[in-house]
């Protein structure tokens, strides 16, 4: 993003100006079916476009002789996977070498996409079912010609059912947990890897396969991970994807705990071993970390755009 | 649901009474752990318990001598859980007995529930994941001591991206809509399927595996039909679900047709053979109907409670 | 809805057949700027039209010479509310005049719509903010040439911080319950009333005029109903309005009982003279009733179709 | 949050640490009744606690001798609530003050609520309605000691029926917009405001107060201000904040662009002067900035951990 200064307002002593900003199209639902052969492939995409760039008399003068619009950016979007999509990473790359080569006044910008799965129904050439237990993400980030790109996926649900216990934490007043070596854990994983600056502008990452990977290398290490606490299995699952793929310099996490509680039956005369179990919405932990190659500095530019604006 | 005469509530002579009523505790959210082994089983269920039966003294003199109080009706999901799941239709069969054996001023009533699935992580003993691509339902209702059970599931998320067209409808002032030969169909399968009054009470009906296959053959005549119109579709998925099983006596559908329009991409200087789709939100189609065995009269009174009170 | 026989398919000695049946178009976002003067009026509306008649072809044989194009409902919905819409039942009525006279085999359908309330931003001609603290809901369905309209409201969240017990209920071996003499009562009111045949066809039925009392009256009920019970304050609820407005014939409510539970802070060292609760999401009590005029019969067909198909 | 170096765990060469971090409990749903007197006050928040510290030995070894539990922090909002809210700006600095000093290993944290808000029924004591037309929001960091707050309101959807233009934008290839001198102009509003160290930390700055003023600015702005593109309009709103209240440092927007269409009804032989929209679901356009006094950075590190952390 780019900051600026506009057109001095001065009222009362006070200049306002322009700090940073962006615009664009959200949530461009894209399908590509890709029909060369009898046997179908659908790409199901929710893509946003973001402009960085000189963009004050806007926002100053309600000049627009700078804004591309936002239906021309969803057009372009439409425009370019016309020549096929192949990743959401390789997508959003050409979205953005198109808007900053093609208007001089776009210094980078912002791209982003949901991916979502479907699976064939009964080996049919051209009949799908939506698989719903996650979704991937892709962002894009240009600043100063530079790429950056990030990969995620969300809202991939796990639970297991013993092999987690916690214990050993400080009391104090307001403490009436009970400490427990058996307990569900369970957990949403959101998940974004940032790809080193070499592999977000190489042509050949293979992002598809790293994101295949980098998916079962996060349940294998939910699963095989004896947890003491959720970040220690959170830690875990950083520490095996970053030592399975170079390509990536850091993973970041927000997990929510999703606490089951044991229902106490012995007012009904019924124990219960660990069987029954009330699924909770909230409150929740939420437990979230980075984790990264060492060496690193504590953030790097591309996060503070990456969840959200304001 | 009973209807009853309350004391007559005469102000400008009108007399006010209590008609169909019920009430209980919603969304009961159970998770169960089978560990009889080292290899758990985990069953995921939202339980919502109602009653029917005198309950007029609660509502015109707030008398709650017999209101089971709804959270009472939630400890009793659990208490009888302890005991096994085994299925939603068994655990809600149940629930009503228990409730209709004992109080003898409860009727009858309607318990309903969602079963969620997960998946085994990588064959792991007690890792799942969540599979998100469905969800299972299920409502019992009781009247009269008579069962009658519905299942269904929601959700189910379907596309064919060739196969479907759309023409020799009628042309009014208001049509602006083109005859397609090829366009994409795609639904959110929301099916419920009532079972007779035999399979309802049945102590040896394998609803789980009917569910199964009821799934399984949903999927198959979505696929394999070449649809002329989604209500044709719709039909031959009700069709082949009463053809193989002799349990179900008639089975309802709500689909939306998730529109996929075809992106113009002629201004760009681009062909677009049916490849680049905008999957719209709102407005959708919305194709509903009964399908059922002949002889069956125009409808059974556990539908109007089904789907909501007012 | 229509019960036809459909050309019998017989395997296995079962016919099957399609019974009631339903299309349309859902969710139609209709904006309406009235701006004869420079001081505008917004009506703002989701609008669902969905034909009955004989539509067995379409099912049977995919022939779709009767099927009026859900886009075609749709631009009618659009070019009907050029000339106004004035109310939601209004609207409604003209769209199922429309139908079922420009189509001999339209029998009757269910046209619905919600509507959304918007303020004027400090009395500015043209700008507003929307009011989201309810939706206002309203159902046609015509039958054999007949009208029945529901009106009704939705999301309306309301809540007593005092004035309501909960004791004198039965107590059982799952009752862990404690009855108390001061809770907090909170619910949210969905509520729909139904016309009486005259005043659904009436072209003089003010049905703004009534929300807006029915409005005025739920509130008044609740907030003055000294509650023993939530079902208590529900039929006070739905007397009030019976005895103000002689044109509905029938209220029902669907009312969940919104916990707030008593935090304990004794273990912390401190009291808490009902002062801070803990607003719990699920599960939740849930109670629904009808409340009608003497005479009535135990339903009216509309009811259910109004909530949903299945 | 801090950034702490693991012990390091290398294989094939590589070292992976933990980078940022943050832990704590989400969505602690707390409602404050005041009942001093017979007319009662409610105050109704949704909490978050998020610490920072040294936390590293729970990641790696599984350690929790330094983790506070989230029930802990859960218990923690509900005690300090006991001695009254005031504002959300206020509980969460008595909570961060609480964590800060109790734990000397807790060397910040991330503070956060919503607040919703109710409406007094028909003058009543003790009988409230949720006006739902926006959330009040805040967040307090605390780094190195030093606090920083943000304020914000989200959700307040708005509309101008006309005095918005758009037009003078650039065209290329993919540009198939119309410039258009009137249209309606609609968005949610979502805005953060930074409160400067100073009215950070004092004990006087009257954050109710200026929340109430801010909400009238910002409808004000959006109001009066005849638009030539949704960024001027948001400057505007911008301005007018910063101008007015000396406390305020920087204030952000996030503003979708919900776009009304107009529908053609040249086909059904109607015009459509302005008066018949289609609201339109997705895409929308995104507008986000920045806007601040001048000499300010580029950005503050409260925004980073602002909106989500991955």
């Amino acid at each position: 993003m780019t900051t600026t200064t506009a057109q001095p307002t001065t009222i009362s002593g006070t200049k306002i100006v322009l700090g940073k900003n962006q615009y664009g199209k959200a949530e461009v639902r894209l399908v590509k079916i890709t029909r060369d052969t009898a046997r179908h492939e659908i790409e199901d995409l929710n893509v946003t476009s973001q402009l960085h760039g000189d963009f004050e008399a806007a926002h100053t003068e309600g000049d627009n002789s700078r804004v591309v619009p936002t239906d021309t950016q969803k057009n372009t979007v439409y425009g370019l996977a016309r020549d096929g999509v192949g990743s959401p990473e390789d997508l959003l790359r050409r979205l953005g070498d198109h808007f900053t080569t093609n208007f001089d006044w776009v210094s980078g910008g912002r791209w982003a996409a949901e991916q979502y799965f479907w699976d064939r129904i009964q080996d049919h050439d051209h009949a799908f079912s939506r698989n719903k237990s996650e979704v991937r993400t892709a962002v894009l980030e240009i600043v100063d010609g530079e790429k950056t790109l990030l990969a995620g996926l969300s809202g991939l649900t796990v639970l297991k059912s013993t092999g987690s216990e916690f214990h050993g934490f400080p009391v104090d007043r307001y403490t009436t947990l009970k400490e427990t070596s058996d307990r569900i854990l369970a957990t949403d994983v959101s998940a974004r890897w940032r790809y080193s600056a070499a592999a977000s502008a190489a042509t050949d990452t293979d992002f598809n396969g790293i994101y295949t990977s980098v998916h079962e290398l996060l349940l294998q290490a939910f699963a095989q991970t004896h947890s003491l606490a959720l970040q220690q299995t959170m830690f875990e699952m950083g520490r095996l994807v970053l030592e399975t793929h170079p390509q990536i310099e850091e993973i970041r996490f927000s997990l929510p705990n999703n606490h089951h509680f044991l229902v106490d039956l012995t007012p009904f005369g019924q124990d219960n071993p660990q069987e029954i179990f009330f699924a909770a919405d909230r409150p929740y932990g939420l437990i979230e970390a980075s984790i990264q190659r060492e060496g690193h500095g504590p953030s790097h530019p591309i996060w503070e755009n990456a969840a959200g604006f304001c």
